[in-house]
C-alpha cells in the first residue's frame, strides 16, 4: 500500500512508461551509494516497500571497498594501500562494504548513524542492480559513468527511464563550448547498450539538499525535471515523503542547470559576505545570479522549454539561497576576498587545501566553464554578475568592484 | 546634469504627467524624515541636483522636534516631557531639529553620521513641503496620514503623482476583512484634497532596503511597482544612483504586498531557526512563504495585474531572504520557539520588549490580520503555511508542526 500521501494517485489509472506493462510493479535500481545517493536510498526504500507501485526489492550499486570495525569507528585501508602478498583484505580483517551495508542496514562509511530501509540492498555487481530495471536512478560521480555504463550491457528492461541526481555541468571542448546536461550525456551513454529505437528518457531530481539533513529526516523539498507529466509523477511517487516534499516540472534543463550554476553565485555572495557587505547587498547579489541562471538557461537551451517558474522552485530559489549562506563555495569566496582586501591573497587551490578537508569546490572551475561558453556566444554584456565574478576569482580584478554590476535598464 | 548612468533616457521626450507642463522640471516633495526617509534622501537629493528633469531642492517633512548636544550626542527632552512653566524648548539650549538638519546637512537623530545632500531641505510645514509639489514621496508612519493629509489643502499640483516607501499593510474592518494597500489609503486621502476630477497616481518604492546599509552606500536593489512605465521611469530616475539599481515593474499591489507579507514568513524562518532545522528547511519555508505571498496577492488583487515577475524582483525574493536572515521578526520568533521548546514560554508582547529596544515586530500583527481575511474568504487550506504560522504563533500549536505543511500536489 502507497502511504497516505499516495493517496490522490492510486485511483487514475497510473501512466505507464511507453514499453513497459502498465500491471507490473517498477523495478527500482538505485546507481550510487555515497552520502547523497545513501540519503536519498532512506526515501525510495520507504515508497518502494510501502507502495504496490513498486517492487519491494531495490538494489543499490556500490563500488565495493573493505572495511573494518576499529576503536568503535568503521575505516578503510589507507588510500592506495594494497593487501599484504598473496592475501586479501578480508584476511586482514577487513569485510566488504556492500556485506556490512545488508548486515548492517547502514552505509557505515558514507552515512554513518542512518538507519537504511532493509529493503535496500547493496550490490558491487552493476549489471546484477541494474538487470530487468525498470526505473533507474543515477547518483555517482559524474566521471564514474564511463566505466560503469559499458557494463550494464544494456541489462535494464526495455523502456526503462532515468532519473539523475548528478549535480555539475559538461562543456563542449570543440570551438563553441556549449554546456552539456549530464542527464543528456546519460542518455546518449546509456544509448549504447540498447538494441531498438528508443531512449531512456531522463529526469533529474534537484533542490536543496544537504545530504545529511534529509537523511536525518529534516523537512526539506526537492524539485523533479522530466520531459513529462507521467515520468514526473513516477519520481514524485517514488521520492516523495512526508519530509522530503517532492514536486515535478516539465523542465529538465532549467532543473538541472541550477543545480550547477548556483555554485558561481555562492562565490559572489562569499565575496560579498567577505567584504562586510550587509544584507541587502547579498540579496542583490543572489537576485541577480537568480535572474542570470534563469538566463544562461534561456541562452543555452531555448529550444528545450525553460519555464520561468522553475527558477521558483526547490531546484531554484531554495536550493540557490542554502548554497550562499550555507555552502563551500560561499565560506571559500569568503575567505579569497578577505585575504586580498588583507593583502594576503591565497588561491584557491590554497584555500581549498586549508578549508575543504579533501573536498572540492565546484564554483570555481563552473565559473571558469561558464566564462568560456559565454565568450564563445558572445554574450558575456548580458551576464554582468557572472562575468564579475570570474574576474575576481581569476583575472585580478578588485573584489570590491563586485557591486558595479547594476543593470542600468529600467524595465 | 543627469549623471552619466541616467544619460539613457534623457534624449527621448519626457514622458509627462498628464496636467503636468513637459518642459518643467519636476518639484519633487519628501514627506517623512526618520531612519529610511533620511536613508532615501540621500539618493533623490544627488539626483535632483544633478539631473535637469528635477527641481535643485528637494523640501522634506520634519515632524518637528526640539534637539541638543549633549557630552557629543544629541538628544531630546524624555518622552512626554514638557519646557518649564512658560518657557520654551529654546528656552532650555535645545533647538529646532530641523535647523539642525539644515545648517548641519545630517539628520542627527534619525540617521546620524550621514550627510544629506544640501538641496535636501527641513521644513516643519506639510503644506509648505508639498505647495507646488508634481512628485510626492511618502514615507512615515501609515497612522501619521490622517493628522497629515487634511494639512495639505491640495496645495500640490494639478497632476502631481505620488510614490509610498510605507511598508504595512491595512485590513477592512468590516465583515471580509479584505486587505487594503497603503498606497490606495493614500489615494483616497489625497483626493480629499483635490479639486476636479483626477487623483494622485501612486506608486511604491520597496526592496531589500535595511536603511543604515542604504544610507552608508552599501549596494542595494529597489523595485518600483507603478501603474504605467512613464511614471515608474520618473521613479527610477528620481531613486536610481550607482549604489541604489532600482527598477520598475507595472505592479504596485504585488510589490507593496511583498513587503508586508515577507514578515510573516520571516516569523516561519525564525521558527525554523529556532527548532534548529538547517538549510534545507529553512530554504523550503522562505520558498513556500514566496509562493503563498504570490498566491495571497492573485487571491486579494486578482484584478490588478499581479505579475509572477514581480515575485523575482527586489521587492520579492531579495526583501523576503534579508528578512527571513537578518529582520528582527526573524530574531524575535527564533527566541519564541527556543523558549517553547525548553518549557519557558514567553508571549510575543514580552519578547518584543525584551529585544527590541522600544522597535515593534510588525510580523505578528501582520499574521493575525492576514488569518482573518483567508478565513473571511475561505481559502486557509489554499495557504498552509500561513496557516501554521499562526497557530503556532497565536493557538498554541507546538512549533515542530511547522513542517507539516508540505503540500502533496505533485504538479
Amino acid at each position: 500500500m502507497c502511504s497516505s500521501d499516495l493517496a490522490d494517485f492510486l485511483s487514475p489509472a497510473r501512466p505507464a512508461s511507453p514499453l513497459h506493462t502498465e500491471t507490473m510493479p517498477e523495478k527500482v535500481a538505485l546507481i550510487g551509494s555515497g552520502n547523497w545517493g545513501s540519503a536519498i536510498a532512506t526515501k525510495m526504500g520507504i515508497n518502494a516497500a510501502a507502495c504496490s507501485d513498486f517492487e519491494d526489492e531495490v538494489k543499490m550499486w556500490v563500488f565495493e571497498e573493505y572495511v573494518k570495525l576499529e576503536d568503535g569507528k568503521w575505516v578503510r585501508p589507507a588510500r592506495g594501500a594494497k593487501p599484504p602478498e598473496g592475501k586479501q583484505w578480508t584476511d586482514e580483517g577487513y569485510e566488504p562494504l556492500t556485506k556490512v551495508i545488508n548486515e548492517k542496514h547502514e552505509n557505515v562509511i558514507y552515512l554513518p548513524g542512518i538507519p537504511l530501509p532493509p529493503n535496500i540492498v547493496a550490490c558491487p555487481d552493476i549489471k546484477e542492480v541494474v538487470t530487468g530495471a525498470t526505473m533507474m536512478v543515477f547518483v555517482i560521480p559524474h566521471n564514474f559513468l564511463a566505466p560503469i555504463v559499458p557494463k550494464m550491457e544494456g541489462a535494464f528492461a526495455d523502456g526503462a527511464i532515468g532519473c539523475s541526481l548528478i549535480k555539475g555541468i559538461e562543456f563542449e571542448k570543440g570551438g563553441e563550448f556549449k554546456p552539456i546536461l549530464i542527464s543528456d550525456l546519460l542518455q546518449v551513454e546509456m544509448k549504447k547498450g540498447i538494441t531498438g529505437d528508443w531512449n531512456v528518457d531522463m529526469s533529474v531530481l534537484m533542490g536543496a539538499n544537504v545530504a545529511n539533513e534529509v537523511a536525518k529526516g529534516d523537512f526539506a523539498e526537492a524539485t523533479i525535471g522530466c520531459t513529462n507529466e507521467a515520468n514526473g509523477i513516477k519520481w514524485c511517487k517514488l521520492f516523495n515523503t512526508p519530509d522530503f516534499s517532492v514536486s515535478a516540472c516539465t523542465d529538465v534543463a532549467g532543473a538541472e542547470l541550477c543545480g550547477a550554476l548556483k555554485n558561481v553565485v555562492a562565490l559572489g555572495a562569499g565575496f560579498s559576505d567577505g567584504l562586510g557587505f550587509g544584507g541587502n547587498t547579498k540579496a542583490a547579489i543572489i537576485r541577480i545570479g537568480l535572474k542570470e541562471m534563469q538566463k544562461f538557461c534561456e541562452v543555452f537551451y531555448g529550444d528545450r522549454s525553460i519555464k520561468a517558474s522553475t527558477f521558483l522552485e526547490s531546484c531554484g530559489v531554495a536550493d540557490l539561497v542554502t548554497t550562499c549562506f550555507g555552502g563551500r563555495n560561499r565560506k571559500c569566496a569568503d575567505i579569497f576576498a578577505k585575504n586580498i582586501v588583507a593583502g594576503t591573497k591565497k588561491d584557491w587551490a590554497t584555500i581549498e587545501t586549508e578549508e575543504l578537508n579533501g573536498q572540492k569546490l565546484q564554483g570555481t572551475g563552473t565559473s571558469e566553464d561558464v566564462m568560456k561558453a559565454l565568450k564563445a556566444k558572445g554574450v558575456e554584456k548580458d551576464f554582468p554578475l557572472f562575468t564579475m565574478i570570474h574576474k575576481i576569482a581569476f583575472e585580478g580584478e578588485e573584489p570590491g568592484k563586485l557591486i558595479t554590476i547594476a543593470p542600468t535598464k529600467y524595465y
